[in-house]
């Protein structure tokens, strides 16, 4: 694997670029490339990682991570998430418990909830003493879920090009309205998911991980359902293999990933997701 | 501003650093950053380009956008997104004519439909004979609303690495039933938004949009909504400058973007999205 945390470009580019894409995909990759720069090499390596050091953050990271997201696209401008950045130990310790126990919440020096906001906009109504209608329908919601996701991504890139590690905790959907409380949001603002960041724990490398091949995710011009199942035979086995070579259980990707959406119990509490938005404000409409 | 195309690092990297700064926010940057490099100058640069050069793409470009964008993160690796790649002009002119007619989707040399995808796993289960009852639940439908996003926003990142200009449809969500059948989407599939990449037309070259102070999306331990209102007001400033200086109307960012949710009718037909997502296959329990 290339240096993600050396911004110069790749001295042999060619090689680091297949080898990042044959880590992806767990196969050899045979496809032309455009002329590869670092940050492809930044994009590919990306590893969530659930091990960190206890070592601080250079000064301005968390300020760099923010410009980064922000500079993200945003539907009308409207600018509609914010984020909370948690470092007290005690408030990240009442956070993890919130969010399945992962100790990884408690261990990183930064914790960031990105939260898709459209209070903001209404206090801005409020005070102009205009109507804000269209805050209560579900695409409203849905563009400030997206809008927040962008801008997270971008802010993941930016820590992985600083060197940094980070792992997204979708699990603070599994208690919305204890973290809401806890962050102090008013109504309208949803915890969307928490974003761990720091420098990764060298005792505990973690791998890259395999994805589907792009047969079964790219199509072209039209959704071609047929020649998917080829694929992810095929990508079952490079999935279990992985698995086994990180010392994990070997199940493969089908197995696994049908047991994660198999009941509504397996949904871990956020089958009741809808109730909760309707709690912290959202009509979705 | 630095060369995005350029893959060396910056040949002086604070002055770099500042000027994305500062284009960024309209204001001058004045806290300490941490080692710069190309990646968050790419980052930083981002412009939503709307005029496209009828220039082909270099080959291998849409692969590396794909495996960019599969290696984001992606929630318990259940990869619940898929991508059409459309370059047939037919095809474009069609998804324009459903998504408020902007001239840019027809231009594009690629236009990019980012599908939540819950299908793929359907199919899985269906071959397995196993359940999949989690597929009906808002989290489902939100986890793969969120996994797109952050895929797609890899995808932007990697083509402004390589010298082109990207800019988001959320239009397509106008007449998402249209776009779906066009698309020959199976059910429980959503066009969530589309992507315009291409190389930007010289002649007519967009500029860095300035965004809200940090102190109104950043928050340290708890949400604090008493200290945007300040924020705001300079930005209302800082954003009708902008405005005129591209020779747009001067409204500033409180008027233009309560104008946007003002009512029902100003979503543009995305008030029926929820209808929309239920004749799409989505319960959204």
């Amino acid at each position: 694997m290339s240096d993600v945390t050396t911004p110069q470009p790749a001295a042999d580019a060619a090689t680091s670029a297949e080898a990042a894409l044959n880590a992806r995909y767990g196969t050899h990759w045979n496809t032309a490339l455009p002329a590869w720069n670092a940050t492809l090499d930044t994009l590919l390596a990306h590893r969530s990682v659930r091990a960190y050091a206890n070592r601080p953050l250079p000064a301005g990271t968390l300020e760099t991570l923010v410009a980064a997201a922000q500079s993200a696209a945003t539907s009308s401008n409207l600018q509609t998430w914010s984020v909370v950045a948690v470092e007290n130990p005690a408030r990240k310790a009442r956070l993890s418990a919130f969010a399945a126990n992962q100790s990884h919440v408690r261990e990183t020096p930064l914790f960031l909830v990105w939260l898709a906001d459209l209070s903001r906009l209404e206090r801005v109504a409020a005070r102009a003493g205009a109507p804000l209608e269209g805050v209560h329908y579900l695409e409203t919601f849905l563009v400030s879920a997206i809008d927040t996701a962008l801008a997270a991504q971008n802010a993941v890139v930016a820590a992985e090009s600083l060197g940094l590690s980070t792992v997204y905790i979708g699990a603070i959907r599994n208690r919305p309205e204890e973290v809401a409380a806890e962050l102090g949001l008013p109504p309208r603002v949803m915890p969307l998911f928490g974003l761990c960041v720091g420098y990764e724990d060298e005792t505990k490398r973690a791998a890259v991980k395999p994805r589907l091949p792009q047969q079964v995710v790219l199509h072209r011009e039209q959704y071609d359902a047929a020649s998917q199942q080829q694929g992810i035979g095929g990508y079952d086995d490079v999935f279990a293999a992985f698995q086994t070579s990180q010392g994990l259980d070997d199940a493969g990707w089908v197995a696994r990933s049908l047991g994660r959406w198999r009941s509504r119990e397996s949904l871990h509490g956020r089958d009741r997701l809808r109730d909760a938005l309707n709690a912290l404000g959202f009509e979705l409409r």
